[in-house]
């Protein structure tokens, strides 16, 4: 396989960077999935942290070398997740960090990235508007800009994650990754392409945000105008260049996914597994329920991404009648 | 320190027993949690595995003692948690499980005991009529009974979990433990008082099953005439002498808690911490809420024993509207 800008050696030394809290997250068969999905399905849980997402893993890198640079600040646009990670990991380290999101993040995002210090700056707009925002920010101040997915730390960071999986379960066919800007997939896929080429690489997105799923399969960038998912973070308009090489290099597929079906795994997951997930952390069960032949009786990893919440918008989606 | 039943390196020993998944569970501060009770909360999370219970902790060590005995069968009698646990440890193990329940057990508890490939047989009345028919099966039938907290085993599984809050916890100045029959406390309290001294051991009952507790303040067996709880994980009638006297030996307190302050619980660890729980795992919360003063500015760790809970049941106690 042609490289991508990972190397396995980095990523290994990564974990020792990286604040335990955020490894060896649990990874475990959901056996009251199997007759629902027709396949058997194991989680990986990345919420039972203090960020509640798998984005600690590769701000903990970001913030170490920022520190050990001598930086004294950065800014970042977020739809909400990479925010408060990086918030978080900056705290302890003396950083100041500004987060741009966008005024229709979930709010509870947003109070988290505000009580963990953050300075937050919200803008009209989506996540790629919040983006051109940072990046001004960055220049104005001369100040560093952290870009998820682009800048290689945060997707060795969640390439841990990846390791993980090859490290410590006994054999599975398919991981399905939830795909945004691309920092999990680019992550995790070329761990699994390097040490466990036999798993099928499936990234899921909302055919609602199906920017980057639709550059994949067009092999050159593709934006869209708009988005319209509750997937929140997972929800771009214009991939990175970049990390869309990366990403066809070890992306097997990209499934879009009906917002539907998205809730549905949402429901799935709390009445059968006992998770509260945020949206994008549905995708790979929202996936499973639109192909089911396809991963019928097969041994599916999906990443549970996040479960960054609004409680409200919650109970809306998921009623509160059980299936 | 006066001896429980319980020793150190065997718990050490325990860990090499017992199946990872149900190991090195997430502890982690929840800082969303922290303004609204009044001190810092850590979570210690048993939820992410198989059975979605600390009992596999213990249910590991049972089942491989009596694999490596030859013995072909066991019974116990359980909430729930105990003999889903059960089934799961038994089942690769060639062990013919059966699980005494009652009839009134939540629903979901029933279906995974059942799919798991354990007997299951429901009795008229509560746990503890559960317990007296699981003794006349096993003798009856001439095989291992399983009893939850009596058996060591299933204190040392508990234990394991004590040894992760003393080596992985910086440091922390209380510890809230949910009390049932007492194998969690019994198991996690000697850990503390022999590695962690200055950690305070506070159980948590629901008032309306107090029966542990009234013994443990009067230092003799209570037993109750019934059970008024939604935490159906801890609700028992009758005491055993011998756990009472591991208690007596390594609770610094109990407290008693109404199920008003249960179903807070649940809704907290929802809108804060993302948690669906089973109303044993909020005790903890609970008896923050109703004590306050004593728990102000601490550093509590509170266990998150079980989120085996039936979603029609949950949804109608947290109600749809956020806190």
């Amino acid at each position: 396989m042609q490289g991508t800008r990972l190397d396995t050696t980095r990523i290994r030394a990564a974990r020792q960077v990286i604040d335990p809290i955020f490894l060896d997250t649990p990874l475990y068969s959901c056996e009251a999935l199997a007759p629902r999905l027709g396949c058997k399905v194991s989680i990986k849980l990345e919420t039972a942290n203090p960020v509640r997402s798998f984005k600690g893993r590769g701000t903990e890198l970001v913030a170490s070398l920022l520190a050990a640079n001598g930086s004294q600040a950065a800014v970042c646009a977020s739809a909400g997740n990479l925010g408060q990670a990086l918030a978080w990991s900056a705290r302890d380290r003396g950083l100041d960090i500004t987060v741009v999101a966008s005024r229709s993040a979930p709010a509870t995002k947003l109070d988290r990235i505000r009580a963990l210090g953050a300075k937050l700056e919200l803008v009209d707009g989506d996540f790629d508007t919040a983006r051109e925002r940072a990046v001004a920010i960055a220049q104005h101040n001369g100040i560093r800009l952290v870009e998820d997915s682009l800048d290689i730390e945060t997707c060795e960071g969640a390439a841990t994650l990846g390791l993980e999986l090859v490290d410590r379960t006994p054999s599975f066919d398919t991981v399905l990754i939830p795909l945004g800007g691309g920092a999990l997939a680019t992550g995790v896929g070329p761990v699994l392409k390097a040490l466990a080429p036999e798993v099928e690489v499936i990234c899921v997105q909302p055919a609602g945000a199906p920017a980057m799923t639709l550059s994949w399969r067009q092999r050159r960038v593709v934006t869209t105008d708009s988005t319209n998912t509750i997937a929140d973070g997972v929800a771009g308009r214009c991939p990175i260049p970049a990390v869309l090489d990366d990403l066809l290099l070890v992306a097997d597929d990209a499934l879009l996914v009906q917002e539907a079906s998205i809730i549905t795994g949402m429901r799935m997951l709390l009445d059968h597994a006992g998770l509260v997930v945020e949206p994008s952390a549905a995708l790979g069960i929202a996936a499973i329920l639109e192909n089911r032949d396809r991963f019928a009786s097969r041994h599916v990893v999906t990443i549970v991404c996040g479960s960054n919440v609004n409680v409200d918008a919650y109970h809306r989606w998921i009623g509160a009648t059980p299936i």
